[in-house]
Formats: structure tokens, C-alpha cells, sequence
């Protein structure tokens, strides 16, 4: 059982909140947020619970083994840095920092001190995402491609653009199922709002071998979808995040290459490639919320030293694709070499 | 009336044939092509139809006053080059020629001899996408932006590039369409199978405003998509070309920027953007066969001296964006200025 | 503003009590269960309210001026009786009692004292509902059907059937909906758990002219279906409640019946029908919490002495409906005249 | 190989036509209509082929081994009879007759005559329904209900009631895919164009164990709805036909009745049913076209003596339901047994 503070009591703060309040290994010691109403919520609805505006009482509670993060993005790595250096284990809200740099330097501090590092990938803790996962990893054989669809009318955000608001989503699963890392990346977008972040992006993902990915993310689009497609040599996936219960469907579906090599002489393209067309099958899906068991393994890991799911490496990792992309925007879709974006000396 | 040969009877020839010989202004005269058995197909079912497999005797037939070529695209030049240095109008498969200097020669050649020159982007001739080219004329406001996802488990071609199978219609149909045309194209893409030509692909489009154009290519998905968002600053569009009847909504939704000075001085965003959300509309749509309409323009362009819908100007266009995208493609995304992309001299 | 009691705080009750307790023109007074664990939930959430398990003292509470009943259906007579006896108004759970002798009662008891007697049918209070209710009273021309269809996997229930727990949706919607009142009721279904109540029922509805209704409930389906079509002389409805916005759309489609007097003596049917088929449209709905609206509906008809939407005569309505339907169901679907089933003298 | 003669060239005929044409063990001797321009069309497109407007032309012509009837339904019964009469095995387009005496009477000639009598149930030969019998025969335990729902705008017949021109091909589905056979029938329905048929319809099917069936059958509906639910004790099917390939999903999903006696005893419900839900699973289907595979299956049963799958007795269950369901039509749904229904002595 670990003692968890809860920082900043916004819009995710609350689901944080009441997830440890159930979690049978962790224990709310503490919330703080700088503004009263906020923790006379708090206080009302958990009344055995630490309510205070001052994060340096929160630092010193000894009761508190780790700090639960859910301020703004730019505060995540001050917060953190703090939190670590007060001995404090750190579970913080995707994404995990604002540049590479702080995301880099809040992993390093991590390894330095031993302590977990974790970043609130919420959607990897999911049934379709999990099982996705071990599809991924046994039956679909090589992957093809990963392309996914993010868009709604959608809350615009003043501070970040699309995609660090809808792509971090997509990438933080991506890098959870796909065993392959990308390169480089590019992006094209636009915004539609004089002086504000872009609305919509397109965003290229290149891997050393014939995988490719693309993510498309949009506040401004007539309706709703959130659907993924991952295409394998021996099966493909439609995750459809809207579906209340069939989320994963799995199509036993394909080409065949024939290897004739005399074929293959003549360029005889026909008779090469084959289709496959077989059975879907919609498997059963963990139901559990994915928060839950989050944070369940959180405390797990603070418990027994081990790594999370999502861990400040993965945080980091998708950090560096949104900067990348951020940068190639900029630039009409300038192709950014990932190994580029890296910590400034 | 307008006496009409088509020329290839193949996989499209045949739908040509079907609609000619049901056109009240046209009269089917001849088919060629360079197989027998085709041509006893043709006998078989149009009893008073020429047939020859000589291409030069229908150019000799002064009963032919234009020419319908459904042949391979690499002899679209050739054929079509012939036909109007006989005289004859064309009607071509699209796309119209397989670079842009072969297009924008069959362009010149039309001009110089006063000939119509069609190329069949069917799509713009459907109920479908004329209600879309009307309402983004009047009722949409500025456009945003333009989407559209082609993908399915799909006939691999061995000559040429899903760009140039499938994203051919979403540039036809875009051409029709917008008002505006890109200045420059950028693609990604990747072929799964060694030796052969890119089986998906992601195509940029960038336009001088701000207007972003987008499409998605895949003939390795496990599902099949045709669907085409177009944002505007009024309305929005849904295009569905799989819906059975309501393949076009509209919804009357988007945003509203408040021009307040004082607002965006402080960048106060919140007050700025806000969300509107009225009905959605499914208008009626025109059943007739686009193939059949399209035609009867045809014939009655070159009985009334007209340009035909999609003239030879359009044909051009779209496969100059082809030929760009290729280029960009082989080039991880470098965007190519359509500019650059012209006519050797 | 009024003060009011909610009788039952378990699954529906604390919808209840949050949404008077945010009611502008109604203050929740106090909370009665039997159960202390329910009570201590209540006072945990909501400081200020009186809690108990003594009913006779919510009655006695000079500030309660009405009582909220959401306790099991067997249990509403008796409280809602009581509950007028000391002179408050009442809202009732949906079904309003379990027998049509205990609704006239309690129709019977309200208009003697004058209070106001509302029956919790919240559908009716729904943006689509008030739609469609529109839709049908103008625009949709006369009726020719009412056809729904609610089907799930759902909970079984071992005290009434799939006709009480799912059709009194259904029957309470229609009746809103429509402005003419079914004569005859006949049901079949089928219980496939030995000794408990039918768990799939079909119900036919007969009125005096030309429009027929029929309802499909099941709990033991594959996929969950809440669909109701309504169709009419000028339009068409499908309004289906499992669409996240576009819940009603609004079909121009239908036949037209040529009046040719001449046609009909020849039966010459073909000349005769012909079909309309023009644009559809999903009218924006208001997306209220029907619940709120209800209740301030509630306090408004106590205030102002008005009858609510949903009165104890529509309530009585539906529960002679569902006992008819009941006792047709244990006939092989025996058709029951509504006007038979009225109270035992 | 046989030869067949199709009597009918109207709407159906001409698909009969184009697959005996293909057949590989039966050949296409002769086309019987009264109308000479419908003979000319055979002739143009089949040259070899006997056309003729004379019926006993075609009785006498030896290569004739059978005759595929696709005329009008009031003459089927004339039309076999002399087929039978004459030697000719038969092929009738469903339903097999206009009465029960007359399906009768050719099932018991057929019978007589050792002659193969097949009606044309052409959904039985499609590769979802022969897959859904496979399912229920083996997999789905056994069968709680049958509903299936078939409605559009459709063509409004002026001889036949909705149940004769849809819900035929239901009760011929059903009567293929149900091991059980119904007992009673009730129905309702409407006409809504004053002396014309009922263009809506529900159809109670009741057989003599659990087991509860309805159909749902419309002319006037807005939208197009082919779904067709099959509820077992292991397993849950849906067939939508309107799927272009997932057309059978089969649900993992059902309720567990616990034998616990004492639970039983105290009826105490919520512990004695459970709900499970597993995997959703689409097989593949055959996807031959289904007239083409009920001909050669129609000519092997001429050749070998067989009888087909949907033979003479078929027929005549599919036309006891009609003409016991429109008589309950006529009656508000009175229960009919089909045992009632006989040939008149």
C-alpha cells in the first residue's frame, strides 16, 4: 500500500482522484490545487483526505510515496522535478512534458534516483488496446501499416495544437503496440484561427523497414471517428473506439506473394499476388476502466521496483514525435530525422 | 446525332458501348479492338455495330466523328493523337495520358485543330458530386479543408501506383469540386511487395490560402472505404459513395471566431472560438448513370461546340498532380511545386 | 419554489434527488429509504437534507409540498395514496402502479384533492421525443404506423416481464406521440426461463382508422436496437435512440395514391401508387437532461396549478395497455378490448 | 445433362435464362412467352435456343426433360400440372402455388409421377443462409426465437399482400433453417390504399415447444431493413443481408440458468441468471451466386432422382403459412392451426 498525492483537481484530477480512492493497493493522502473552491470539493466528497495550496506541504508529507501530476502540460516538468528530488515516485498526465529536453531530463532524474516514473497513457491500459497489443505480437505477423483517425468538433486549445492534444493519443498507443520504433516523421497541417495552434494535421511516421504509419487528428470535422486500421501480412485490425462493444474486429484477410521466381522474372504481376479473404472475428474485451488498473499497476511497480506499461521512456518517446512533427509543420512537411530531436547540450 | 467508335473493349470498353448504343444525340458505329474473341462479343450482342481490329479503318470511317478510347493508359497518347490528327473528337479513359507532357501535347493538339477532347472522370458526372460541387459553390462558405479516404482489399496493378488507380477519382472529383487549385504536392507511400509499384499512399495538397487537401489510398485494407470530408466555413460535407441513398450530408456545423480586438489582444482564446450545431440534411440526389450523362454531354459538346465538364484541361491537371505525387513519393514527401512540373521543352 | 421528498434512494432515486437538488424552482427537503447505508450516502452528498426511514415524517414535514416515489412498482399505490391523503403532489416511477384499478385510483384521488399527479415518463421529455412529437402533430401528414423495436441482452427481471420493464417505454413515448388512442391491445411471447415472466413479447396495438402499432421488446437479444419507425402520409420517421446526435431523421419519402376514378374501377393499381422519394433531415434537438426538464416541470404544474405533459391519465393509459397486453400474452395472443379492462367496481 | 425449358420471360425468366445457359449438366432447349418482342430477346442474345408462344410445343419436344415455370403465380398450379402430366420434371418460382389444395395437388402428382417437383427458395442456396442452417443445426443449442424484419419503399403489388411478395421468402429461410416446424399462425397488418392488400404486416409463428418465431414485413418504410435474429442457447445469430460481407455474425452471448434447487425454491432469481458474452465471429461465406448453384443442384436431383432441397413439400409449408396468415389478417390476428389449413376434400 503507497501513500499518493494528487496535484491539480481540473478536469482529469477528479478521475484520478476517485480511481486511487478505490485502489486496493494505493492509498489518497493528499490533493493540492491552488484554488479554494477546487479543494472544498475535494474536501466534501473525501473528508479524511489532506486538502492544501501549497505543494511544498505535499512534498514533505512523508505519508506520500508518490505524486499524481494534472496541472498543465507546462508545469509537468517543474512539478515533477520537484517531486522527484523530494524522493516522491511521479505519475504524470500525458504528455508527459512540453519539449524533449524536459522530457529527457525528467527520465535521467528518474534512473538517477530509482524512482518510478510514470506517464498517464491512459489508452494502453484499455481492453481493445491491450488486446490489440497481443495481436500485434502473435497472429498478425509483419506490419504493413498503422493509420488512424482522430476527428471531431472538437474543443480547440489556445496553448497546443491538434496534435498534441488528439495525436498524443495515437501515438502513445502506437508505441505501445507496434514493436517497431520510427525514424523520422513529418507533418502537414493548417490553422484555420488566425494566430492560434494548427486544427488539423496529417502526420507521417517512417520506420527503417517497409512499415509506414499515418495519423490523421482534427478539431473541425462534422463527425466523430476514432478508428485505426493495422494491416499485417497475415491478418489486419479495425479498431473502431466508438463501437460500444465490438471495438476490435480482426479480419483473416490478405495477399499472398507468390515466391515462382520465374514468375517474378517476367514481371508477371497476376499470377504474383493472390487475395486472401477469411473469417472476422470480434474477440472479448477486458471491460475494466482502464484508469483503474493504471493506477493499480503504478502502485505496483513503486511497490516491487518495476517498470510501468508507459514509463518515462514512452513518455519521452512520444514527446519527441510531437516535436518533430510540430517542427515539419512548420515547414510544409519537412521530413525530421527523430535521432535530430534530441536534448540541447 | 454523332457517330461514335470506341476503341478497347476490355474491362471499361463495354460500358461504353452499353451507354453509346442507348445515347439519344450519339449512334454507335464501330468497335475495335485487337482481340477476336472481343469483337464476336460485340457482334454477338450490337448485330449492326462494325467491328475491326485496324484502328486506322475507324480513323477511314467518315461516319465516325469521335473516338472513345477505354485502352491500357500507356497508348492513350498514341491513339488519342491519331484520332484528332484524322479529325476526330475523343473521349478518353481517364487519366488521360500517363505524364503531363504527353497530356498537355493531346491538349495542344485539341486547340490547334478545334476538337473536343474529353477525358471520363466519371465521378463528376454522378448525382452525388454535383450536389457536392453546388453546395461547396454556394452554401459551404470557404472551404477548410478536403479529405477523402479510397481504401479496400483491391485489385493490385503491376504498371502503375495506387496513387494513380484510385487517387485519380479523388482528384478528378477534386478538380470539380473546389474552387481553388493546389500549387504544390507532397506524398508518402509504400510498396509491400518487392519490385512492384506503392500499394498505399498519402497525398498532400497545398493550396495558396488556407485551404488543406488530404487523401488516403489503400489497396490493402481490411475494409473498404469511400469517404470524403469537406469543412467549410458555413457548412460541412460528408460524402459517402457507399451509403445506398444519403451519400451526401450536410451538416450545419463549425465554428464562429469572434472578431473582438480587445479579445484577441490578450489572446483570451475561450471567448474567441465558439462551437455551432444545427441540423444535419440529406438532399435528394440525381439517379441517373453518370457514364450515361456524361456522353450525351460529350455528343452534345461536339454537336453545339462546347467544352465538355471534364475537358481536356482537367484531364492535365490531375495527372500533373499524379505525376508530382509520384515524384514526391519516391522522395519521402518532398514537396514538388506543380509549377515545376511541366512540359519538356 | 417548492419543497419536495424523494421516497427510494436506489438505482433511479439519486438521479432524482441530484437533479432537484440543481431544480431552480424546487429545493429537495429531504430523502426516505429504508436502508441507513443509502441514507448515510445521501447526507455524505448532500449536507443540508433531511434523512429517514420513517415515511409518516417526510409526510408530517410542513416543507415538503410533493413526494417523489421511485420504489418498486408494488410499493406506489400504497406511498403515492398515503403521500395525497396528507396533501401533497406526487411524481411517480414509471410504471405508475402495477394494476389499472390502482392507477384509477390514484387519477381518481388527485383530481378530488386537486394536486398534481405526474408519472415519471421520462422519454417524453427528451429532445427527440418532443421531435418527433412535433414531427407527427405537423409535418408528417395522418399515420400509418408506429413500429418499435428495443431489444438488448439485458436484465432479466424475476417480478415482471420484458412488456413492464422495457414496452412501458414504448407505450408511454407512443402515447405522447400520437394523437389517436389504441381500442385494442393483443401480445405474444414466450418466457424461456422456467417459472419466470416472458422475456420476449410482441405487441399489437389496434385503433379505431387506419393506423397500426406494434412493439418488438427482448431481453435476450445480441445487439442491443432502440428503433422506432413512424410512418405517415407526407413523411416518414426513424428515430433511433442509440445515434449519439442524429437521433431523428425525417424522411420525404412516400406513395401517392392517384385519385383517378377511373383507374379504380379497372383496378388499375399500377397507374394508381406511385412513390415520392426526396430529401432526408436530422433536425438539431434540444439535449437537455430530460430529467431536469421533467422536474421543473413538475414544480412549475404544482406552482401554477397546471397538468404535467405526463399526468396520472397518461399513466393509466400505459398500465392498461401493459395489463391488457399481459393477459393477451397468456391467451396465444387473444385480442383484448382496452375499454374491458377497467377498474373492479 | 438435361434440357430445360423456361416458361416465363418477364421479370425472374430472364435470370433462369442466363443461368441454365451456364449450367454445366443442363441445357437450355426452349423460352415459352406470350410476348413476341420478350421471344425476340431470347433469340438475339441466345441463338440456338426454341423460342416459342405455344406451351405444348414445349410439352412436346423430347430434348425438353424439364420446365422452369416463372410466370405469374395464378398460373403456376395450370401450368406444372400439365408439365407433370406431360413427363417434365418442374421448377416453379415461389410460391409454389396461390393455395394450399394447389400446392397439395402437385406435391401429391409429383409424387405420383416419380417426377423431381423443386420450388425456387433461392435464399436457401445463398451462401449466409446454407451457413446460418449449419449454425443452428450445430452450434447454436437450442432455439429460443426467430424474428426477422423486412421493410423498404418497395413496389406495392396489387395482386398479393406484403405477406405473399416478402414474408415468403422468410417463412422459406425459416422453414430451411428451423429444425422445428409451427404449429398456429397469427397475424396483423393493414392496407393503407382503400381496396388494395396489406401493405404491412406481422406474422406470430408459434411451434410446440419454447420455440417463438415472427416476421415483420413492410412496403412503406422509409429505410431498407433485411435482419434477421436467431437466439439459441449457446449462440446468438444475426443476419443482415444488406451487409456486403459480414452477412452472419455470430454472438458468443446468452444467460446461464442455474439449477440450484434451493435457489430455485426461494425464487431467488438474481442468482439463478447469469449472462455471458464472449467473442462475435463472422465466418466466410460462399459467396456463388445462389440461382446458379440451385440449377445444377435442380438438374443432378432430375438425373440422379433426388429430391432437392427446397422440393414440392417446401413449397406447400411455405403456402400453409400464407394462406393461413392472411386469413388471420382478415381477423385481427385469430390464431390459425396449421393443421386446419388442408386441401379442401
Amino acid at each position: 500500500m503507497i501513500g499518493i498525492a494528487v496535484v491539480g483537481y481540473g478536469y482529469w484530477g477528479p478521475n484520478l482522484v476517485r480511481n486511487i480512492a478505490e485502489c486496493p493497493n494505493a492509498k489518497l493522502i493528499a490533493v493540492c490545487d491552488l484554488r479554494a473552491e477546487r479543494l472544498t470539493a475535494v474536501s466534501a466528497r473525501y473528508p479524511g483526505v489532506v486538502v492544501t495550496d501549497n505543494f511544498e506541504q505535499v512534498l514533505s508529507n512523508p505519508n506520500v510515496d508518490a505524486v499524481a501530476i494534472a496541472t498543465p502540460v507546462s508545469s509537468h516538468f517543474q512539478l515533477a522535478m520537484r517531486a522527484m528530488m523530494a524522493g516522491k515516485h511521479v505519475f504524470i498526465e500525458k504528455p508527459i512534458a512540453s519539449t524533449v529536453e524536459e522530457a529527457q531530463r525528467l527520465v535521467d532524474e528518474a534512473a538517477r534516483r530509482n524512482l518510478v516514473l510514470a506517464v498517464d497513457h491512459t489508452f494502453v491500459h484499455t481492453g481493445a488496446v491491450k488486446k490489440m497489443q497481443e495481436l500485434v505480437k502473435d497472429g498478425l505477423g509483419g506490419v504493413y501499416y498503422y493509420d488512424s483517425v482522430r476527428v471531431n468538433l472538437g474543443l480547440f486549445q489556445h496553448d497546443v495544437s491538434v496534435l498534441w492534444d488528439l495525436a498524443v493519443h495515437d501515438l502513445s498507443i502506437m508505441d505501445y503496440v507496434l514493436n517497431e520504433r520510427p525514424v523520422a516523421v513529418s507533418a502537414t497541417g493548417m490553422s484555420h484561427v488566425t494566430g492560434q495552434p494548427a486544427n488539423i494535421a496529417y502526420l507521417n511516421l517512417f520506420f527503417p523497414g517497409k512499415l509506414i504509419a499515418h495519423i490523421h487528428v482534427n478539431w473541425l470535422a462534422p463527425v466523430k471517428v476514432r478508428r485505426t486500421l493495422v494491416g499485417g501480412t497475415n491478418k489486419m485490425i479495425v479498431y473502431d473506439d466508438l463501437e460500444p462493444s465490438e471495438k476490435i474486429k480482426v479480419y483473416d484477410k490478405g495477399i499472398t506473394v507468390s515466391e515462382n521466381a520465374e514468375a517474378q522474372r517476367q514481371n508477371a504481376y497476376q499470377q504474383m499476388v493472390g487475395y486472401r479473404s477469411g473469417d472476422m472475428w470480434a474477440p472479448k474485451l477486458d471491460m475494466t476502466e482502464a484508469l483503474s488498473s493504471e493506477l493499480r499497476e503504478f502502485a505496483d511497480c513503486v511497490i516491487n521496483k518495476k517498470a510501468p506499461t508507459a514509463d518515462g521512456h514512452a513518455g519521452l518517446r512520444v514527446v519527441r514525435i510531437l516535436e518533430a512533427a510540430t517542427q515539419s509543420l512548420a515547414q510544409r512537411g519537412q521530413v525530421i530525422e527523430l535521432d535530430d530531436v534530441r536534448r540541447v547540450a
